[in-house]
């Protein structure tokens, strides 16, 4: 059995704004809320149906417990709930109800709940405290990390949006047992990013012990969420708005991006694109550095659990979507790329024929 | 005439945020911008259609021939345009058109506009930088400094909104001989706040000069608003965040936003409410602070040229809007009120027979 009693990963900012991401059972939340100096009264919980029906009741209880009053929010689960609706019917449930600048939201779900609860928290009053309670295994190690929230544009993902940064973050390993297996699919593909861009260590763990993370063993669990979440932290301390050194984290993201906008958004799972994306990405390392162990990497990218349908999509719409990414700045494409197992960088030096080639060699079955 | 080559007042933040206010010519904004650090490109100009009708070319011309290219996108007037339904159409149009996360984002006009820009810049791509413009005299002694942006909601005035710093203000005094008398007089009430509360030289100043202010005499009007400004600048560099000192600024606005909210939005104009409001703060004041000269206090506030017409709006519901007010704390009505004339506190100590007392006193004509 995993122990539990790790200590927490703690995220370093500026400003006295440092928060840290604990692993504990949601029924701990209310000690962690009163720990990062949060004061009982109203508190507003925003979660997802599917995520409600499992948790809710029990994380209103401990609130209760507690000294809270909560309120819930459940918005209906996907995509298409990261959009200016849902945000408003937040907006219009929270003033209706009455907050004031010191009620905190609790994030309770996945990314979309995240972002979208952290962008309502960013925006109301001008911004309320608020705490991130991941359910998911792409929301423990990834977005529920580092303050990025927001909602969807017709015209791309994440394109309105904030930087506000959590006060905390309480990963309970107990929610990953009910998870899809498309989204633990999903989540695994930023678990080997982190490992790819930061942590050879790390990818050495994921390697050896590959068939327990896929039979979701507790303690392998335990210990990939605990390390995955602890590379997310350290990076998003050294660059709280990316605009440096956290761009790493979009490696296989470029190319993702483009596979998600090409195909129709909830065609592929964020998961999907950038597990697909990352052989692309791959490749494209290895173009500019030949030295890259190009084999040993991407048998790990094809072991994730993804089935590959970039042939489906045509080359030169993904490369033309490409254009599009937030990273773009002044026309030019910047990528993410390794240059040696698990140290990233970014480039703007990648030319068309080796995004080309990436592309062909990702589609590959 | 009064010299327009004074030098810039500095908004002082942490983590190189600062930023400053020039007063200067809207023909000059491309050589601020370049000092501020903008990079030519594209440039994203938002404004209303009066506005758009009196200043729009002469700054597309200007912001040309320095080497940027802007879209403009010109929003009806009024603060019916401070909502959800503006706001997506600057998103739309400004991803529509590309943008990346240097595109300037540029608030030609008043409060409104101010506002809705910041707001929008805030937001999209989790945040670009941009310029204050501001064409009226509330906006540029007090709405577009310190980095407050929002839109409205049903329940309430700016209640959706972030803390966004612009990276420069450029005040052009020109602008204001076009500003219709309605809101000459509302930004008055704002420039008297400011005196109250912060500097009582500057109160002798508008007690000297009130014939040449409401005659929009040129040097007098500089003067006075170069004055206006700094103090707010130096408000806002105190308190970014409005944690303390800040709150200062809200000197009959929470009597000011009860009057709004009553009368229904637009029947009163934002100065007229807060003109109004700081007439029952200054009774407040006195009720707290009876050495506070109130018969010299009043007569500048009675000399702001509003109609007094709050006996028209029942004393329960004011007093019951109060409550919706962003600066409730806990269900605790806070006030701010003057020591002394020149210096302002917060205090949640105002009893209900002081506030009612003060409402009855802000009434009679």
């Amino acid at each position: 059995m995993f122990k539990t009693d790790l200590p927490p990963l703690p995220v370093s900012l500026p400003g006295g704004r440092g928060y840290a991401i604990h692993v504990a059972a949601l029924r701990e939340v209310p000690r962690l809320m009163a720990e990062a100096g949060l004061r009982t009264g109203r508190c507003l919980v925003v979660t997802d149906t599917n995520v409600a029906t499992l948790y809710q009741a029990s994380l209103e209880n401990a609130l209760r417990e507690a000294g809270w009053t909560p309120k819930t929010i459940a918005l209906p689960p996907g995509e298409a709930t990261k959009a200016p609706g849902p945000l408003q019917r937040i907006y219009d449930d929270a003033l209706a109800w009455g907050i004031d600048r010191k009620t905190p939201v609790l994030a309770l779900g996945g990314g979309v709940v995240g972002d979208l609860a952290g962008f309502a928290a960013a925006t109301l009053l001008r911004g309320l405290p608020f705490a991130q309670l991941p359910t998911t295994l792409i929301a423990q190690v990834d977005s529920a990390i580092g303050g990025k929230t927001g909602i969807n544009h017709a015209v791309g993902k994440n394109l309105v949006g904030a930087f506000h940064q959590p006060r905390l973050v309480c990963v309970d390993l107990a929610t990953l047992s009910t998870l899809p297996s498309l989204e633990w699919t999903s989540g695994l593909a930023e678990v080997v990013k982190h490992a790819f861009i930061a942590d050879v260590d790390f990818l050495d763990f994921l390697e050896t012990n590959w068939p327990a993370v896929l039979a979701r063993e507790t303690g392998v669990v335990g210990e990939m969420v605990y390390r995955a979440a602890g590379i997310k932290a350290v990076v998003v301390s050294e660059d709280e708005r990316e605009q440096g050194r956290r761009a790493i984290l979009n490696f296989g993201h470029t190319f993702g991006h483009a596979i998600e906008r090409v195909a129709g958004y909830g065609q592929f799972t964020h998961g999907e694109a950038v597990a697909l994306g990352m052989r692309a990405a791959l490749h494209l390392s290895h173009r500019l550095h030949p030295d890259l162990p190009l084999e040993r990497a991407y048998r790990l990218a094809r072991q994730l659990p993804v089935r590959n349908r970039l042939a489906d999509l045509p080359e030169a719409a993904l490369t033309q979507a490409m254009r599009f990414d937030k990273k773009v700045e002044a026309g030019t494409l910047r990528f993410v790329v390794l240059r040696r197992l698990g140290e990233a960088y970014v480039t703007s030096e990648a030319s068309q024929a080796d995004v080309e080639a990436a592309w062909a060699f990702a589609r590959e079955e």
